[in-house]
């Protein structure tokens, strides 16, 4: 038998997010990966950094919710309050872990560098909790026993929170809140469709009480699909997923871009490294962005060359070789400057592969031929010439550019030959 | 007499806010702007399309704060539902308005369209409530007392809540409410200071009884220190926040990159294009990251010029005129090649000022001398060079990534010259 989810409740913490100064990502990406093991989030709190604020938020929620996931308020500063309000909450002394705080000198000194005195209260824990180490920063998390529920305190920086949640929090809330019922979960990475057109095309798959259950979410043109199993056995919801994924691969062969990697970048990337072709980017209006998502893959030195960012007409032809004739007749933004862009880029470098940006990201600089959100792109591979439009919409020049990139990235991708 | 702040609460509503399929903007900006009227917002709660979970919610608000404001769910579909949960939680019937009936049918025979049976529902209100229209949208807002406390309902599109919010809400509770208390409030933009350090130094200011508030939060290298000053009137708030202001500039003289513009990269360029100075970038392992930091700046094209990304050793020596033995004899990541590749990249470009980054990411390629997070720095700014070492906590490769395209941009803004 099969039952029901448990119920989950998010508490993030911040001045900085009630006032909206900041938008809070941490919560939707908390609930997402909760859900894969079967925690489904009802609500989620925001409070300011107020000690008692956030000790009142923490009793309610833990004394209505098994599970609360706290973020935020974990820094050195006197503002930040939350392991204050976390042992008040629990109605325990805040202790000192001696390792923690030999941990953050022993930080301090690799670095060549004293420690300021405010860190030292990153070593006070509410007595009894265990503590999740912090590889990306000084602010260790911690989990502890609130009125009957277990209370999870993550730092708020969301790359440190991401990998506290990844590495100890779920791996722990996997292993010790055990199986009512097992789930299998995995996530597939989709490029070059939109939201609404995969979901027309998933049908029921998607619908609320399907097994799996489908989880889409969109950032920028790269759709992040989850599939969660659920069964009796591991095995019976393995067999579950495989079935779905396979479906899944068919019906969007030419979108699925990866498994278990849902960042286009570092499928691209890795796909680059593990197969030897060398890549070069020459960049107009995402001035230098797919360099640098593709540059955050570890060991992409081993395939990418270099890079250019040819803001000016003058960079495109000097730096690049893209004839100012072509430039004058065409308008940088054109396809036949998008190719010259990319062949060229792979003619100086001697990369296999190169791919090019060419547009108007806004929110100047439109016209109506041309508007705010045309962007052409180019890419060379073996020799290889391709060149594609695309109008985004004109959303602001961050979404722009985001959905740029990822477009670029994808339109390398499909151009390699096939494996 | 100063009074205390009115406190007020916000309810976001739907399935897509809570599972992070959508952020929740809606949210601070209406506490931004509550606040304006003396109303401070203290918590905000988010849950989902669930009737009994939306009306527990308005409950639990209204019987604790004077003021709840919610947004979302009143649309036509039957996963709408914040009408039938606030009617519950005021243990009020819904009635039909014909008034709105009849403007929703106006409305589509405008646009030619026959009206859908569904959004018969919009013109459905709890009884008693204040209708609030909506100018954007078919879905009219409403004000409603529960529990003895003010519930205003917005719709939640963005466009749509911002219009009944500004036009509806606000002027009534600005008559309804009266006077309280004002509030000023200013964000700074701190880089090249860690977090424990500016409190160290900020000292008293960071109480949380300090009047101006201080708030600040810390994102790889660079510091947003929030103020906040309460007072009787709007100049007094005003004055309070210039004197702290005024001090904190005095105190941070050379961390304090802008008022009300805590991205790094935004500041930096809008000084280079304000101020008429051209600019290139180098990088190594920030692999285009400053680059597309810059160039998500709108009109930065004015003098950012161009980029290279000189991922390997070739690249930095074909492409800038580093010389061989240099790398040879100090290795890519050192001052000298640093400081060459600052001054190859101005003089290529013909850009006045120039920056360039080459160091370790990680996570392979540390060496006992070189460790991962060690990075150089170079800065050309008419023809003077410099070069900088830092040694970033290996807290992975995306976060020394991070911090060293912050320190770049930091280390250019303190070597423009004096204004």
């Amino acid at each position: 038998v099969i039952g029901e989810p448990r119920r989950a409740a998010v508490l993030a913490i911040g001045d900085e997010l009630l006032g909206g100064r900041a938008l809070d990502t941490n919560s939707g990406e908390i609930a997402a990966r909760l859900l894969e093991l079967g925690f489904e989030v009802e609500r989620t709190l925001v409070v300011g950094d107020d000690a008692r604020g956030i000790e009142r938020a923490i009793a309610e929620l833990c004394s209505a919710y098994p599970l609360v996931v706290a973020t935020g308020g974990l820094g050195p500063t006197l503002d930040d309050v939350t392991r204050d309000a976390a042992a008040a909450a629990a109605r325990v002394p805040l202790v000192r872990s001696d390792e923690t705080l030999e941990e953050l000198r022993a930080l301090f000194r690799r670095r060549a560098k004293e420690m300021p005195r405010s860190n030292e209260r990153q070593a006070l824990f509410p007595s009894g909790a265990q503590l999740m180490p912090n590889r990306r920063g000084t602010a260790a998390g911690f989990r502890l026993w609130v009125e009957g529920g277990v209370l999870a305190v993550l730092p708020g920086p969301p790359h440190e929170m991401r990998e506290m949640l990844e590495r100890e929090l779920l791996p722990w809330l996997a292993v010790t809140c055990g199986p009512g019922e097992c789930f299998e979960s995995r996530v597939y990475g989709l490029a070059g469709i939109a939201e609404s057109a995969f979901a027309d095309r998933a049908g029921d798959w998607m619908e609320r009480a399907a097994n799996p259950l489908m989880g889409v979410t969109a950032h920028c043109g790269v759709l992040r699909v989850s599939l969660r199993a659920r069964a009796a056995t591991r095995e019976a919801a393995r067999a579950r997923l495989e079935l779905r994924g396979a479906e899944l691969r068919e019906r969007f062969a030419e979108e699925v871009f990866s498994e278990d990697e849902p960042r286009l970048a570092h499928a691209v990337g890795a796909q680059l490294i593990q197969r030897g072709i060398t890549l070069a980017t020459a960049e107009s209006c995402t001035g230098g962005l797919v360099a640098s998502m593709l540059t955050e893959v570890p060991g992409i030195s081993q395939v990418y060359l270099e890079g250019w960012v040819c803001y000016s007409d003058r960079a495109k032809e000097l730096r690049l070789g893209v004839p100012r004739e072509l430039i004058e007749r065409h308008g940088a933004v054109s396809g036949e400057v998008a190719s010259a862009m990319a062949a060229c880029a792979a003619r100086e470098s001697g990369a296999r592969a190169a791919v090019s940006v060419t547009g108007i990201a806004g929110p100047s600089g439109g016209t109506p031929e041309k508007p705010v959100g045309l962007v052409w792109f180019g890419t060379s591979v073996d020799g290889a010439l391709r060149a594609f439009e695309e109008r985004f919409p004109p959303h602001g020049r961050e979404t722009v550019r985001l959905f740029a990139a990822h477009r670029a990235l994808d339109l390398l991708r499909r151009h390699l030959p096939p494996t």
